[in-house]
């Protein structure tokens, strides 16, 4: 039982007659007669983020994860409601760090709370468990959606791969990076940047989009799914950062090693679809927002994902992407 | 530390500049823009529900506990956001059943699901965690506030109070009922009736309304303390169940039982308050929404709330309503 096959097989069924739901295969729904892009992102202690991580920090990734989202879409954030359910042993300084954390992103991304729930477990050593409901406007283009690839379109994705997952590895002592690398790797498991400038950029040029938070080789599934193709990825182009390429240096097998990047979940990149005849236009989207952007394959026919090595051949994916449903 | 004060404290002060959130202190958010009421509430396994509740009861509760401060607002509910995160051991079954709940309640309040999150738990016996964010149409008198209540005006309560916690005994044995009375209350506790209609009918009526679920004496400080006055409460006028009178009859002291009653949570009637001018008004809402509406006091002057006996003297209330974050 996947977390995916319930989404589609027992959830989206209730959404038969809600097309705004885009049957619960987008990153966001549509609210057609408002005219707002709204997402909700769960975020637990033990599951994505580390129980141990500051309040701070976890507030403002739970902000982050979201406007990632949004950024995907090409929405510009508004506001958000917040859920919080507390471990029973909470103390009020921690509840404090953590309004501060959301203080400073209200702030960095002009962004309102405008209301939630907040509570406190019954159950001894139950998690911190948090819930936000964002909302934005959306391009005037129109929402991006995960759906709209066309066979031939190429395929890319902002910024670096699998930062995160190595960041996470970092803090957990199970590889040794060097300490400028690993500052820059655990940073960008604690604070993600959401692509909101370059999401705003894409509306009307990107085909289809989605945000990388399951993982490259997953999300890319989602998007060939959604839009009835299949994704091919170079690994080679898949982006790196200077840790990534040490730990990669490090590694036996260095396929296995560029697959397990791309494995990773967290990254909140966007990932992007474009005709080859807008490769300029995708250059510029990216130059204008200042933000990194890199063509790492195509669509094509067939349906999933085939991650190829330099010669073309198909590498051995030991890795889908997270599933919260399978990994336990 | 109490619930109510860190949502003072702590949250309310980051809404500074979002009229709509009105400071964190009702049961929904208005989206000025989108001229939308939206509400989120949270549901945690052993704190909002028993654990061995059947899933799609569970699911409805959810749904209207929700729908139920749109009622008080007097906003037409459309459609939510569900996140949930369930146990590490949850059966594909008991998904299946928790959507069945949902797809019910679908139809029977024409609502539609827009989208949300699902996840598992990865600690060991952490509970079902559940949270919507629900969104409707205001009325076009305008949502109803908490903070409109004016000195002077009657407080009325919609249908019966204190059966949900009445129930909840029920289900635990520590109270032997009839056979029929404990089948009602525990219904009372597994699934509320919004008061949609009535809130409806209340609009451009009612000065102030809060959805009572913390219970009914800390629901009228809420709404006292939004519009700055004292609510007096006559004890017996507060409408009891068949049942309720039953537990009532059998308690030693009947005062400290009807204020027991009142301290109850979960009975999602409408608490509201309207000038003595508008009796005649309020009778003719109830009777058209087929709502059965007590009067049950006043507001007067100064602050908190007064639970009065017959000759009006004030009860000693053993409880103040439910704080999720002192009750431990």
């Amino acid at each position: 039982m996947g977390e995916f096959d319930i989404i589609r097989e027992i959830f989206a069924p209730l959404t038969a007659n809600t097309p705004g739901a885009y049957n619960l295969a987008d990153d966001a729904a549509f609210l057609e007669s408002q005219n707002l892009v709204v997402t909700k992102d769960l975020m637990v202690a033990g599951v994505h983020f580390l129980a141990k991580d500051p309040p701070d920090l976890v507030a403002r990734k739970l902000i982050r994860a979201n406007l990632s989202d949004l950024a995907a879409k090409g929405a510009k954030p508004v506001g958000y409601f917040l859920g919080c359910v507390w471990p029973q042993n909470v103390k009020r300084d921690a509840i404090e760090q953590f309004a501060k954390g959301l203080a400073e992103d209200h702030e960095h991304f002009r962004i309102a709370l405008y209301g939630g729930d907040t509570t406190v477990h019954a159950a001894k050593g139950a998690p911190l468990t948090l819930s936000a409901t964002f909302f934005g406007a959306p391009p005037k283009q129109g929402m991006t959606r995960r759906s709209g690839a066309a066979l031939g379109d190429d395929l890319y994705v902002s910024g670096t791969i699998g930062d995160a997952g190595l960041g996470l590895m970092a803090l957990r002592r199970e590889f040794k990076f060097t300490t400028v690398d690993k500052a820059s790797l655990a940073g960008r498991y604690h604070l993600p940047e959401p692509r909101l400038v370059l999401g705003t950029a894409l509306a009307g040029l990107a085909t289809a989009a989605i945000d990388v938070s399951d993982g490259l080789i997953a999300d890319a599934g989602h998007l060939a799914r959604a839009s009835g193709l299949r994704a091919e990825i170079d690994a080679v182009a898949v982006p790196r950062s200077q840790g990534a390429a040490y730990w990669v240096a490090a590694q036996q097998n260095r396929w296995k090693a560029l697959a397990t990047l791309s494995g990773f979940g967290d990254d909140y990149e966007i990932l992007f679809a474009a005709p080859p005849a807008m490769r300029r236009s995708v250059v510029m989207a990216a130059k204008a927002s200042r933000t990194e952007v890199s063509r790492i394959g195509s669509l094509t026919r067939g349906d999933g994902v085939l991650l190829l090595d330099e010669k073309g051949a198909p590498i051995l994916v030991p890795e889908t992407g997270y599933d919260h449903f399978s990994k336990r």
